[in-house]
């Protein structure tokens, strides 16, 4: 699987009166690793609408597991890839990483390639997911 | 299944440029509901700590499924109940629901009832769940 | 100066390690008060655009002070108004109250009535605020 | 006035429905940089405590003008230092900087040198902030 990796420094924003990282805070982080994952490989979130005529990613499923907590001043490694492509959605996985490579935190994000309904721009139409997309994150041939 | 209601106010704050809210805020609303579905049954959770020697609730696990976008300025009504007790950790059910209760947002967190380590204040230490709480958080014996 | 009030509860997500708000947050608050505030003169902020051509209200500028802390289960009262009106922009003052109306932050948001602007989509253009607004906003007439 | 220099990149989660940065972000940035700055002359905040008996460096006042908006994918350069230090407190002046050093918004923020009262642990006591501190944060002598 291509991942992209990144650090993620917990800062004091991050925390609860735990003085561990508040659980939504992962959450954030998984949305913003996927941005950067895309951006890795040449396909930055924010021309998607001009490229492919997609509003976006939007999720329709999250799972997260919480092996051990982070506190303030923690810096993690953060490992994200597509774990899954379907026709239409695709799973992100998302490892957070103490030193030693231990893993803190495990997630998956599900998430539909939409574009707006042709009958109603209030709501969104899921489209096959491009080919290009899903080679540019496929691990290179060998 | 005991549940308590909260009608939830979609504000500016927690909407996207998708002008739909973005998803880790409704683990952030299920954090809070889960505090409200203990003090609507006279366990506020800042007193967990001197009643019981609880730390807290940490999360263990996480899942949540998108079904129904929410915009700026929606009400959502949010029903929470325990779905399941095991020994020294359970699982709050949070349904979010839109005009004429069709689900928009159900998730699932899976929190363990724990105390400070003995030997390491920096960890914690599960503990089996007081009756006490059980009883409260349970349908009342018809 | 006409006002509204409303409760604010201090939920865990709001407070930081050393187990009081978080500053920022108190800035979050500031902008869904100016929401409810028009909201409770019969002007939903969701309305705007389509009600007078207005994309929103940009802050120009914000001051807040804190005199005392808050901490995680506190209940405050919020009481916002307008405390002055210029040609297209006004301030909104906001005050949080601890019990005995002790005041424990003001602040004071600066914003200016816009509509996008005719040449260039990506940019906006003040416009002057509508007599209907001010009216609305302002005490009643003795 | 000896800064810091910082990139932020504006992520999806940072911006509202209108597009742009949500404001209160900025100010968690502000919260941030301030600890980055002291961490870019060996003092870490999270070791203040240890290291002066310091319990933080509780907000009393903050102020922010806003000159342009900035939109998800914008890189700004954040600069940040001290521009006035009094006996128990300090400000610190943020600039956050479009491409061609514009300055998009400007920010100071108030914060008091603190300890745990003596009599009363809920409470803070101001003092005199560290002659350490105050000549790590100036300027090199010539």
């Amino acid at each position: 699987m291509l991942t992209n990796r990144r650090i993620l420094r917990v800062e004091w924003a991050h925390c609860d009166p735990a003085k561990i990282v508040f659980y939504p805070q992962y959450l954030v982080w998984f949305d913003s690793c996927t941005a950067y994952l895309f951006e890795s490989v040449g396909l930055p979130t924010t021309q998607l609408f001009d490229r492919y005529g997609a509003v976006g990613m939007p999720l329709v499923d999250v799972r997260a597991q919480f092996m051990l907590p982070s506190r303030w001043g923690d810096d993690l490694i953060a490992e994200s890839g597509v774990s899954e492509w379907r026709r239409s959605s695709f799973v992100v996985r998302h490892r957070l990483l103490k030193p030693g490579d231990v893993v803190a935190v495990e997630g998956f994000e599900t998430r539909v390639w939409a574009m707006p309904h042709p009958d109603d721009p209030q709501r969104i139409k899921a489209l096959p997911i491009p080919t290009e997309v899903i080679e540019r994150l496929s691990d290179p041939k060998p």
